[in-house]
């Protein structure tokens, strides 16, 4: 099965675009938690278990778990056994060599762990990306526009007459023969996600930047989406992940997810129709 | 003590531009080493007790220790403990995020490892970057004109008149109030390090490319050293590393340390007396 088709899959029966961002961070997590043996899974089994049924994805951003050192990867290796296999999941680990330090990452990431998709930035060129995105049941989404204000410093710089990030989607059309590549678009730039989607109507796009960031959901549906009104995964990580800190954390994850599922849906059938 | 303090101090002290990069593949050593319960471990301590003093810096290229997981990082810990602290100390990460995430990464490594510097990618701009710069002794160095075949997809482009490389050499000088910010050049590329040098008198360079991948030594001297002869950092990995995989590897890897520096010191001395 290919990339997109598990993401079409799972977008269709969970009737959903929406993809959870886990960037669980230890010490943001309530007391109660540390009655466990290893507080960050059992936060994120419990968020997972609640909202299964709402999302497409969910996104592990590696830098919480890294910094944990030898705990953190066990609790990537944990977190991922927990997620249903039908699910697409993402690792956010954003980083690139040269080929030989590349295969590496890859064998890590692509092989031990099987991720299903992976965030991948484009300044090193396509023999820096190219050991991640061997099999098309595997995803690289480049980065094209981040959602952060440093997303200023380059990615707008203009090549002749366009800005640096259509020169990334360009070259990802470019690279993908295998019809397994990505972008990621922050939703803090919904004009720009509307000219990328139009330059790009076949490709997946990562959209970070709902929610703690302010993107905008509806530019995000409207603008992201395909023609047909999937392809675009909408990732909130804050909002639903600490929706509340208590001991319902999970009900009020679910709420929240419920919520922005419906949201998205809503604003798909205005679309999309 | 500044990042350029230490950097000017060993490179005085040991008359040495050369840094050793411990990219150091655990399929690579030869079959003896695993009678030790770290292989990877035992083989950079001898390269390191073997060459200390005809070094600046070692290089630690993450990729081959994270994708062992627990014991990579255990052998990081470990490789870093063995270094004197004369010596300067380099993370080859290559990895940047938004704010909060790439505060993560930046606790990591500057904090609980404590590199003395690190190489960033300068895709998502300065919010993704400040947080590895906190502390003037700590330098990020920013990948600017890559060793690879893949720095031709973007690096070059042209942003107006000027290439992209040299809008990342400007906004790392902007950037630079903490003064510890550097750059990385791949020695493949000479008449552009020239060029580079010239915009960025003050600014360590890392020069990666040499040896297998066939940068040129003799250019990476006269083009990458500031006007006083230092300030570059020339780095060979699996030349020097894998310089005989017998028994006697840490001697040959002595002689070809040995050989690197004459010829960098034969070089300074022709171009900078």
């Amino acid at each position: 099965m290919t990339f997109c088709q598990k993401l079409r899959a799972i977008q269709k029966r969970n009737n959903s675009l929406l993809c959870i961002g886990l960037d669980t961070d230890i010490h943001k997590l309530p007391e109660f938690m540390f009655e466990y043996g290893d507080p960050v899974f059992e936060y994120n089994r419990r968020i997972i278990d609640a909202t299964k049924d709402l999302v497409c994805a969910y996104k592990i951003n590696m830098a919480f778990y890294e910094v944990r050192g030898e705990s953190g990867w066990y609790t990537v290796h944990q977190t991922l056994a927990r997620i249903p296999e039908t699910i697409v999941r993402i690792a956010d680990s954003k980083r690139t060599d040269i080929g030989n330090s590349s295969t590496q990452y890859a064998h890590l990431f692509m092989n031990d762990y099987e991720f299903d998709g992976i965030t991948l930035p484009p300044y090193m060129g396509w023999d820096s990306i190219e050991p991640f995105v061997k099999r098309a049941s595997q995803c690289g989404f480049i980065l094209t526009l981040t959602s952060n204000p440093g997303s200023r410093d380059f990615q707008y710089l203009k090549v002749g007459t366009k800005p640096l990030y259509e020169k990334v989607v360009e070259k990802t059309r470019k690279w993908n023969a295998k019809k397994n590549l990505g972008l990621v678009v922050g939703a803090t730039h919904p004009k720009e996600l509307r000219r990328i989607r139009k330059f790009a109507p076949e490709l997946p796009i990562l959209i970070p930047g709902i929610g703690a960031q302010k993107g905008d959901l509806r530019s995000a549906v409207r603008y992201g989406c395909s023609t047909q009104g999937d392809l675009a995964i909408i990732t909130v990580s804050r909002d639903i992940l600490y929706a509340s800190l208590d001991e319902h954390f999970a009900r009020a994850a679910r709420k929240k997810a419920l919520w922005y599922r419906e949201e998205i849906n809503k604003y798909r059938k205005d679309f999309f129709g």
